[in-house]
C-alpha cells in the first residue's frame, strides 16, 4: 500500500500530453492551444475614429471655442467600411462615423456633440482639439508580429474573439483523450434491462462517463463484462486501444477478481495496487505502451472519489493542462470525527460561508456505497493519515468539488 | 441612462424559465433538472455483503476466538449476482463475496481474513460477530419513495450515477436557450473573406458564440447584416424566433445606427437604452412576446463585458439556474486609478494570491477596443459610480471571471 502523493506522482510520471489536431474556431472553446498565435496583422488594421463626428486638422481649429466657433467645409462623409476618397487640405474636414478610417491629412476627430451643422456642406465647431484625439491608432491593440496567445493556454471566449479578429479559421489544439470505460461484475445490469433478484444497476459506468465529459475527455462505453476471464480479456484488449482505460470493479482481493490477472497477462505493467485512501483503497494503476490503465474500486463512491483524486489529474495532464490543483479551504466542523490511523480519509461534506468563515457539515453516512451523501456534498473534508480524532469545533481542510 | 442594478432588475423581470424536455442520461450533465426524482426502489435493493467472507448466524459463534475457533459447515458459495439457494440452518454458513445477497437466516458476515479453510466444505472461524456486522442493509443509501434529487438542481456526475442506480434512462430538464447572434456593420468581413481596406474582421460574433456555449446556450449565427434597413430587418425577424436575440453594434447615436429603429418597427418593447457602465454604455434591452432582445455595443470589449454583466444572468435564468452570482474578492492594487464620476467602471485585471492576500494588476490599456488586455485578465476591478480616484495600494473589489 502506498501513500496518495506517491501514487499521484507515479500516475503523472506515466502519462504524456497527447498529440495535436486542428479544429475550427467554433469548436475550440476550452481546448488547450498547441501553437503560439502571432499577429499576422495590426489590430486595429488602420487608424480609425473612436467617435461619430468630424475628422479635422487640429491646426485649423487653434483657438476656437463655444463663443468663437470655427467653420470648416465638409468635403465628404466617411462611414464605417468606407474608403476615404481624398486627403484633407487646409480648412476642410470630413464627417466621420465610429470605426471609419481617418482620411489622410486629418490628425484628430471632433465629437458630433461639439459641432453644429445647418447643411451637409459646412460645420461649425466649438472646440479645439489635440493631435490624435478620438483616434484609435493602427496596432494599438495588437502589433503585427506580436505573440498574442501562447501555446498551452486554455481557450476562453476572449481568445476566440481574438483568433477571429486575427483571421484564424482553425487552430492547433491538444487532442481530447478518448477514455474507455469497462464495468465488471455478474451482479450488474444495464439501465435498459430489468433488475432481477441479486442484481443491481450499473451506475459507475454512467457516473464515470459524466466525469470524463466534465473534464474534457471523450468517453467510450465498453459496457459491462461478466466475471469471466474471456469476456474481461476481450473488453480490456478493446479498451487499451483508447488513450486511457478505466476498469470499474474486480480489483479487490476476492477469488473472482480477475481484472488485475488479465491486465498482467495482456502486458499491462502495473505501477501500484492499493493506496492509503478511504474510500478507494483497492486502486490499481499500470501502463501498456503509453496507455494508462486504472483499476477503480467497484463501490460507487470509491469509484468517483478515486476518479477525483487520481484520474482527473491524469486526464487533464494528457489534455495539456497543468491547472489541476483544486481549491482547498479551511472550515470549522460541528461533528467529532474518529478514524483508524493509516489512511487519509475524504469525507463528504457541505461547506457554507457565514461572515467570511467556512463551516463544513458531513452530509450523511460515509460508507463507500452511500451515493446519497455524495449528492449532497460540495466538498471533501481531508483527514490526514495519522489523525485518529478531530474534535468538534476544530478547523479542517476541505477540497472544494465544483 | 440607468444604473446597472436597475438594468439587471429589468432584464431578470423580463425573462422566464424555458419549457422542459426529456434527455437521455448520457446527455444530462450540467442541465437543470425539471422534475423531482423519487426513488422507485431501495438502494441497495437487498441486504448484501460488504466483504468477501462467510455469511453466518452470530449466535453460532458466541465465544469463539483465535485460541478457541469455531467450525462451521459451508453449504454454498454466493457470488455477487447469485441468488442464495437455501436459508441458513443452525451450525452452517455460506461463503459469500462482496455485493452478494445475504442468505435468509444469516445475520452477519465474517471477513475472510478472520477465517481459515482446508476444504470447500468446512471453515474455521477465529472471531465472534455482532448482528448486522459487514452487512449493507437494503435501503441504507436510499429508501423507496425518498425524494432523492430535487427539481432545479444542476446535474453533476454524482447525480448521473444516482439516476442510473435508480434506473432513470431519461430525465426532464429545462431546455437550453437558443440564442441568435446578429452582427451589424458595413465594415465587418467574415473570417472566411479577405479583409479589404477600411474593413475589419467580425470578432464579436465568434466571441459571443463562445460565451453562449460556455453558459449552456445553443448559439445560432445569423452572420452579419450590412447597415441597410432591409437587411437588418430581415435578420432581426429571423432572430426573434429564437429564445433570445443578441445584436452586436448599431445601437449607438449615429445616423446610421438603424438597429433600435428596426426593433421598434417590429414591435420590440424597449425597456432601456444606455446604462451607466464603462465599457458598455450603449446597451439596449427589450422584449418581443417573451423573447429578450439585447442591443450590445459594437466594440469587442464592451460587447463581452456587457454579456458578462447582463446577458449571462439572463441566459442562466432562462435555463432555470439561480446560481449566477459571481465570486467577488478584495485585492490590493498597485496603480492609481482615476475616472470621471457617473459610470461604474470594470477594469481588466489579473488577480494573484500571495500568502492568502489578493493583488490585482491592470492588464493594459482599457480602451473598449483593446481585446489584448481582456485576454490577459482573470478578473474585473469594479470602481463605483461616484468614485473619481483610487489611490495606489488601496483595496478594491474584483469580480473573478472563470
Amino acid at each position: 500500500m502506498i501513500k496518495i502523493e506517491e501514487a499521484l506522482e507515479k500516475i503523472l510520471d506515466g502519462v504524456e500530453v497527447l498529440g495535436e489536431e486542428a479544429v475550427g474556431i467554433l469548436d475550440c472553446l476550452c481546448r488547450v492551444l498547441a501553437e503560439d498565435i502571432y499577429a499576422g496583422t495590426n489590430l486595429p488594421p488602420f487608424d480609425n475614429s473612436a467617435m461619430d463626428g468630424y475628422a479635422v486638422r487640429s491646426t485649423d481649429l487653434k483657438g476656437v471655442s463655444k463663443e468663437n466657433p470655427g467653420t470648416l467645409k465638409v468635403i465628404e462623409e466617411i462611414k464605417a467600411g468606407d474608403v476615404p476618397k481624398e486627403a484633407l487640405a487646409k480648412g476642410v474636414c470630413c464627417r466621420i462615423m465610429t470605426g471609419a478610417p481617418i482620411p489622410e491629412g486629418a490628425d484628430s476627430v471632433i465629437m458630433v456633440e461639439d459641432t453644429e451643422a445647418d447643411s451637409r456642406e459646412e460645420v461649425r465647431i466649438f472646440k479645439q482639439t489635440g493631435c490624435g484625439e478620438n483616434i484609435r491608432r493602427a496596432g494599438e491593440d495588437v502589433k503585427e508580429g506580436d505573440l498574442v496567445i501562447s501555446k498551452g493556454v486554455v481557450i476562453r471566449p476572449a481568445e476566440v474573439g481574438m483568433l477571429a479578429a486575427l483571421g484564424k479559421r482553425t487552430v492547433r489544439v491538444v487532442k481530447r483523450p478518448v477514455v474507455a470505460i469497462l464495468t465488471t461484475g455478474n451482479e450488474l445490469v444495464d439501465i435498459e434491462e430489468e433488475v432481477g433478484p441479486a442484481k443491481i444497476r450499473n451506475s459507475n459506468g454512467y457516473a464515470l462517463y459524466a466525469l470524463i465529459l466534465k473534464y474534457g475527455g471523450i468517453p467510450l462505453m465498453l459496457q459491462t463484462a461478466r466475471d469471466s476471464r474471456d469476456e474481461i480479456r476481450r473488453k480490456i484488449e478493446q479498451g487499451i486501444k483508447a488513450d486511457m482505460l478505466l476498469v470499474s470493479g474486480g480489483v479487490s482481493v476476492g477469488e473472482y477478481d480477475l481484472v488485475r490477472e488479465v491486465m498482467k497477462e495482456l502486458g499491462v505493467e502495473m505501477r501500484f495496487y492499493k493506496v492509503a485512501i478511504k474510500p478507494g483503497k483497492p486502486l490499481a494503476f499500470g501502463l501498456i505502451d503509453k496507455t494508462p490503465v486504472f483499476g477503480l474500486p467497484g463501490n460507487p463512491v470509491s469509484s468517483m472519489i478515486t476518479f477525483e483524486i487520481f484520474v482527473r489529474p491524469a486526464l487533464l495532464a494528457m489534455s495539456g493542462r497543468n491547472d489541476f490543483r483544486r481549491t482547498e479551504v479551511r472550515a470549522t466542523i460541528k461533528e467529532e470525527i474518529r478514524k483508524k490511523p493509516g489512511w487519509r480519509h475524504y469525507l463528504r461534506a457541505q461547506v457554507e460561508y457565514r461572515e467570511g468563515r467556512g463551516y463544513a457539515t458531513l452530509t450523511g453516512p460515509q460508507g463507500s456505497g452511500i451515493l446519497s451523501s455524495l449528492i449532497k456534498a460540495n466538498g471533501l473534508i481531508i483527514i490526514g493519515e495519522e489523525v485518529t480524532m478531530v474534535e468538534s469545533g476544530s478547523e479542517v481542510l476541505v477540497r472544494l468539488l465544483d
